[in-house]
């Protein structure tokens, strides 16, 4: 499957008339990877109203974009080189700087001070839905991280350091062919499982243990999330109630995760059951977000949030409890939204391993 | 070896007054980190001119701002917690849509409309000069990148593959105590080594080829950046040739690194061996840059910088020459200004490695 990247220029190009102006100046690095298929750290792509683009880059990244489907220009200065007066700025990633530089250029230019217009994340709206092409993408990252989880889980034992568990993941999925981890990997054990993004320390892995792992891989850029709490020995009664009560929260909100949902129902049909419990103190975070070229990206699932799912959406249903002091649980798939119910893309189980 | 944050607050304090502003609201989130001591992905610190400061984060790291010598409060949206009119903010680092929705906030808050007030790298100048805290963990972060190296050295066959390679030096670096790759590693065999930013890929190293790797250790938030060529089996005369002239280029660049140095100074001690040669347009990157909490931050060598060079600035000395379609050669150190002539962090050898 490959990606039509002038078909999703094509729909920007389509959304610009309603924002009454002539060209989009992107420069999301992201957004520029998604619109013209170039991987940089110093791109612009302008996409205008009829369809037509051109990219900037400099010397580093120009011979990368002889592959590409769209004119391409070099230029130290991206933005600059495609700035022109009336022009939409992606407001959420250029920075103040930058706005003031182009605009005095701009003014500088043609002496009436031709204004860029702010606009909001037009290109992140279009990204939500994905084609078949990234779903396999991401369908193959989630694989390369149950596999990892599969074949590191017999050497979790007692005496294991929470940072050598996570660099076990880490190497495994590059191991199996993950560009690189999708994020920096949680390995919580014990007490620190209380806090929902712990960074891995030196604390061995003791029996009687709840160890929470959060990881995933990339994948041709595309992200992976997965996390598992697991058990050192047997649970003791709290561990077993707790695991339970997040496993059925987890269930209610992929069970709620359908095409015209609201965001805040699908959170709130898992966060019910965690409240109902006594425990919606101890679940501070929403229930989950998008993921695709970003690991963190549009719709978020949460109370406050607005808005509806659509059809082809990645994303993930991930309940935790977090006990002061005492230790935490969260259960984490990355799904994609479908007609006929959700697709499950991570497939470990979700059974309270005992190890 | 302890970092006083009161101290780098002050200096900061002490450098509003020219700027005219009560206040300077840092968002950046490594600059938050510098002033404070807070490791975060939401915080924000205000700093006022009579030295006192506030910072906000979010429920999620409001635990860790307990063991911090500055107050904080929660808030989710901490930037417009901290707002307020005339405030100081950093141009680099605020987008241009949190700057409208803060400064809407504000026209709500009193009535007319308090601007707030763009300004530049105000805390980016102060990180460019180090304490010795500072410099004993690059210092460190270096060591364990020429460890890294040592160790993996004699892995380094035909057969092994680009990304296996870089997998190797990622992991040992972890392994040794990092807290993870400064920057995503590069290994460039053959033809690759004319790409200065070449990703790994699954090709595998073969007799005959030059191999460069560049890449280094993060520890304790400090970046180090080292890069080095290797020939396998005996060099070919343009491969000795090219190797001894970036060698002797990247010693000219050194041995330029004085303070009170122009930065475009040092870069054409080095240059100007290389274009000598008939290299020039084989060298299209500038020769180095500072390195601390960021892995590329001021000040930055290169035939366009202005700017003199000051007394325990961190620096890396990177020339290289990329033949297109032969391949390349890069050496890079990392090093610190001082009176006495700089010191030397990266201790592996700049002989001609023949494996």
């Amino acid at each position: 499957m490959t990606i039509d990247h002038a078909a999703r220029r094509a729909r920007l190009a389509a959304a610009l008339p309603a924002h009454e102006v002539p060209a989009l100046l992107v420069t999301s690095p992201v957004n520029v990877r998604y619109l013209t298929g170039l991987v940089s750290s110093n791109a612009a792509v302008l996409v205008r109203a009829d369809g037509s683009a051109l990219l900037a880059t400099d010397n580093r990244y120009i011979d990368k974009t002889r592959a590409l489907d769209v004119p391409a220009v070099e230029a130290p200065d991206v933005a600059g080189r495609l700035a022109a007066p009336g022009v939409g700025i992606e407001a959420a990633a250029m920075t103040v700087a930058t706005f003031r530089r182009l605009e005095a250029g701009l003014k500088e230019g043609d002496g009436k001070g031709g204004g860029l217009v702010p606009l909001g994340p037009l290109v992140e709206e279009l990204r939500a839905v994905k084609d078949e092409a990234e779903l396999e993408l991401i369908r193959t990252a989630c694989a390369l991280t149950d596999q990892a989880f599969a074949d590191v889980l017999p050497m979790i034992a007692p005496g294991l350091t929470e940072r050598a568990l996570a660099r076990l993941l880490d190497n495994r999925m590059t191991e199996l062919g993950a560009d690189k981890p999708a994020f920096d990997t949680i390995v919580a054990a014990g007490e620190h499982g209380a806090i929902p993004h712990h960074a891995p320390t030196d604390r061995e892995l003791r029996a009687g243990d709840l160890v929470t792992m959060d990881f995933g891989a990339r994948y041709h850029g595309y992200h992976a999330d997965m996390t598992r709490t697991v058990c050192l020995g047997a649970p003791a009664a709290w561990q077993r109630d707790l695991y339970d009560l997040v496993r059925r929260a987890q269930r209610a909100g992929r069970h709620a995760l359908t095409p015209g949902a609201l965001a805040k129902d699908v959170d709130a049909a898992a966060r019910g059951l965690i409240e109902a419990a006594g425990h919606g103190e101890h679940f501070r975070h929403g229930l989950g977000h998008g993921v695709g070229l970003e690991i963190h990206e549009d719709p978020f699932l949460g109370p406050s949030r607005t808005g509806r799912l659509e059809d082809r959406v990645p994303i993930t249903v991930e309940p935790g409890i977090y006990l002061p002091e005492r230790g935490g649980v969260r259960i984490e798939d990355t799904l994609v939204t479908r007609e006929g119910g959700p697709e499950l893309f991570t497939k470990t189980t979700k059974e309270l391993l005992v190890l």
